[in-house]
Order: structure tokens, then C-alpha cells, then sequence
């Protein structure tokens, strides 16, 4: 769980931002239902995100997360497959728990292991378009809305299946959840390319030092002439890119102002849908703000 | 799903045993239920194992599975994790299936989540006992019993919950699960020491040259003078065996007679778990013929 360090040693660093627990929890809440009844469901959803962060710094070679070494950096490949692999089967247990209403809780079963091969698809996919600058946009977004809006949708739509609620409101739910899950994944591009990696807990030259495909990357790219293009194809073209020269062209394209407004526009198709779902005034104004903090975090 | 070779086309390979959907779906009609009521669960299990599988393959970097390359073999680390992991997602896709009694698929889900977490307890240990040649019987026992027996107990359990048994009988059945598969391993040990390699689908010289921690080992070692044991330390030392001399060390000390016969030692106590629950005698039989089937088979 990353209660210890390295050495065994109680650690005290920050946790992750538990953005998914706590949509889960306020889409129960807010629709009629509690919190106890959905907090197996939110902890499994927590523990499926970090069974995927887990695997993925594995496949992407990444040694930093959270400011501390990644698991596998410090147990390696084989014990950090398991240690991801034990996280999944944690979070089903924790699925399963025995409640008041087990067809409920059947059905947040089968929408989160439907999400779960989703963003096991997306994350196929963002392997597959490494190095591949001149990907489109409209697959840039397919991409992200498998590997990250899925999990965040079926963490909204779950709590209110714990809670009850009508298919209206189910599925209204989870499409703003995929809205704000777009949000999420485009802010996180930019915090990668751009943001301050001591607040991000991750090395800034991680995507772009990978030749990830970012939103930075994708919208760059189609606003660049072709001289520029030859450039960016050629620092991707070995599979280990210059970060300092791809952000330098990023910049000199306009990158950072261009792409920080993209998030906005997801944001604001999240939280219109939440609007037209006529929750009680307290749960729409707090999905406002979660929906705000989304789009415009630093960390 | 394997069903396809490396180039796309229609794969005429030998799949599994299937051992452990037969037991859910032997299980489950055993306790008077159906096998439709049962098959989502029989289906996940047989996911669930494969995707062990496929993640036990890149641990052990491991290229020839069922005579055939291996995932990660084929399509690279990064994505062999995936194919594993959305196998584990699908299987608890199936084991939600929509049925008549959601409280049995819950219950099916808890028992097989467990065991999942047991599995990848027993594939930790099995990766920090290789190249120990001297590790007490009791803990490769423990070992197995973990990374085996656990989900063979959990196919049975399973079969009956699904079929509404009693608490008696679904014990029992886990209990007669957990004997089997000890057997099961303790063969598959012997098969990967001395078996043809035709036959198992595995190099013969895998287990041995990777210094694991296999029945013949820890039994060979026990039975070892002194001199004997420094020459096996020896060769197991660096972490990549002499499979060759091992085996002959091991043929010297009486190992493939001395060690053929413990499964048997298991299965028997299988026998006797599931003849004492008082099934009808057409489901005792062929549970004995099953058991029978693990401890001497060949492939």
C-alpha cells in the first residue's frame, strides 16, 4: 500500500489525490444514498487505479511516482507484476463485500471490470502510439478515453448504482464522468510537459523523454509547419527524445498557452451534464468545484 | 485467447487441461445445480488461471508454454502485463455475470478474489525461494499450497456455492480442492524434472536451469549427504543452473522414483475428503478417476 519505505520505515509521503473515491462516494451521496454502502466500491475503484499506476511504471520504465522510488524500482519487474496483480484482486474482494443489496453491488462489479478493460485497451494503445507524433487528435482522444475517462465514468456511475439510482441519472453520471475524465488525463499531459515535477511527484522529462503522445505532443504537431514536423519526428524517431529540444519547439509553437485551455472545454461538458441531472444544489455546486480543481490543478 | 498464431492466423495449438472448470462445473452439478449456472464462474476461473499464466511466463522469462511461444515472447513485456491483466478483469467480468441469485455470484466473486490473493502470495514466494535448494519441505509445501492449490480449492468451493450446497459440503469440497492441488503441483514438479517435453508443452530444462524451487529439489536435497548438497549449492549459486548436472545429481540420489509418489500421498487424501461428503456415487467415481488423472499424468 506504500505505508513503508524502502527500508520498512512508517512513511510519510503524500498519498495520491483519491480523485476516484471520492466521485464515487459523492455520486452515492448524492443520490439519496450513503457513504457506508458505497465505500467498498470506492476503495476497490482506489485500488484498481493504483493496480494500473503499479503495472504502468513497469511497462513505461518509470522510477519516480509521489516523489518516491515506483514499486517495481525497488522490488523489481517480477515482485512489482505481483504486487499490481494482488492490488486487482484486492480491489474485487473489496467489490464483493457482503451488503445489504448483493445485486447492486454485482452490478458495480460488472461496470468497473468493464472499465477496467477498457483502460487495459488504452493502455495498449498509448504503447502502441509511442513515438508517433503525427498521430491524430480524434485518436489522442480515443486513447484517453479508454486508458483514463473510463475508470473515472464507472467511479461515478458505481456510487449511484450503490445508491439505487435511476438509469437517468446512472448513466447521466457516468458520461460526465467521461467528460471529466478527458479533463483529467489533458491537464495531467500538460502538468507533464510543463507543470513543476516537484509538485507532480514526477520527472518532467518522463513523457516527452519517452516520446509519449501527449496533448501537448498531438496539438503541437498539427499546429506546426513542416520543417518544424521533420524536427519533432526526428528527436521521436529513436524512441528516446531530447525532452529539453521537443519542449523548446513545443514552446516556440505556442504550446503551454494553446494547450491549457483544452481541459476547460471537457470540464465544462462534465459539469453541464451533472447540471441538467437536477441533483440537489449542494452536490451540483460540488461537482462544480471538483470539476474546476480538475482542469486547473497543479499537482 | 490464443486462439490465433503470431501472424493472425487460426491457431491449431492444444489448449489446457482445463482441470478447473471441470471441477467448478463437476462441483456444481455434485451439489444438484446446473453447469449453466455455473459456466460464467468456470469460464473466470479458466481466465483467471491464464492469466497467471501469462504473468508467471515474463516473471520466469519463459518462452515456451502448451509448445508454443509465450505472450510476452511474442509481443513484448509491456504488453504480455496487459493481455494478463485484462484476462484477470474479464474473468471477474464473467464471475458477475447477471444470474437467477446474485448472492451466489457475489459469494463466487469473494472466494475467487481470495484465492487470487493467495496465487499471487505462493508466485512471490516461489520467486524468492529460487535458487534455495535447501528450503525446508514444510515451506515449499506452503509455497504450493499458495500458488496452486489455493484456486483449485476456490474452483470447487465455487462450483458448489453456485449450486446453493450446504456449508458442509462447500468445505469439504474446498478442503478435497486444496489436496488436489498439492498433488497437481507436486506432479507438475516431477513432469518438469523428468517428463517429455513433448508432452508437457515446456522445456524440460526450465525449471532446473532457473534454479526454482520444485518437488525434486527439496526433496532430492533433503535426502542428499553433505558433499552432495555443496555441488547442488554450487550449481545453483549464480541463478542459472547446469540443468544437466542437476538432474543427474538428482537421478543419482533416486529422485524420479523416490519423488513419483507423493502426489499420490495427495490425491488419495482427495479421495477420501469428497467420499466422506456422501455425493452420488457417479460423482464420487468420477472425482476419484480425476484425481487419479493429476497424480500419474504425463503432460
Amino acid at each position: 500500500m506504500g505505508w513503508v519505505d524502502r527500508d520498512g520505515q512508517a512513511a510519510h509521503f503524500a498519498a495520491g489525490k483519491f480523485v476516484r473515491p471520492a466521485l464515487c462516494l459523492w455520486a452515492a451521496e448524492a443520490c439519496g444514498g450513503t457513504v457506508d454502502a458505497a465505500l467498498p466500491v470506492a476503495a476497490g475503484i482506489e485500488w484498481i487505479h493504483n493496480f494500473t499506476l503499479i503495472h504502468d511504471d513497469i511497462q513505461d520504465g518509470d522510477v519516480q511516482r509521489r516523489n518516491r522510488d515506483t514499486v517495481w524500482a525497488v522490488w523489481g519487474n517480477a515482485q512489482g507484476i505481483n504486487a499490481g496483480d494482488a492490488l486487482h484482486a484486492l480491489a474485487f474482494r473489496s467489490l464483493s463485500d457482503d451488503g445489504e443489496h448483493p445485486d447492486r453491488a454485482l452490478r458495480a462489479i460488472r461496470i468497473i471490470a468493464d472499465a477496467v478493460l477498457v483502460v487495459v485497451e488504452g493502455q495498449s494503445l498509448d504503447l502502441r502510439l509511442e513515438g508517433k507524433p503525427g498521430t491524430s487528435v480524434r485518436t489522442y482522444l480515443r486513447m484517453i478515453a479508454a486508458k483514463t475517462a473510463a475508470l473515472i465514468g464507472a467511479s461515478l456511475e458505481s456510487g449511484a448504482v450503490m445508491a439505487g439510482a435511476s438509469p437517468r441519472i446512472t448513466d447521466g453520471l457516468r458520461r460526465a464522468g467521461l467528460a471529466l475524465g478527458m479533463a483529467f488525463q489533458m491537464r495531467d499531459d500538460w502538468l507533464g510537459t510543463w507543470g513543476d515535477s516537484a509538485a507532480t511527484g514526477k520527472s518532467s522529462s518522463g513523457d516527452l523523454g519517452r516520446c509519449k503522445l501527449t496533448y501537448p505532443i498531438v496539438a503541437g504537431y498539427a499546429s506546426m509547419n513542416h520543417a518544424q514536423r521533420e524536427r519533432v519526428g526526428a528527436l521521436f524517431h529513436d524512441g528516446a527524445g531530447d525532452a529539453h529540444a521537443v519542449r523548446a519547439l513545443l514552446e516556440a509553437a505556442g504550446g503551454p498557452q494553446a494547450t491549457a485551455g483544452a481541459p476547460h472545454h471537457y470540464a465544462r461538458k462534465a459539469k453541464a451534464t451533472v447540471q441538467a441531472l437536477g441533483l440537489a444544489p449542494r452536490f451540483t455546486d460540488e461537482f462544480t468545484e471538483v470539476a474546476d480543481y480538475v482542469a486547473n490543478r497543479s499537482r
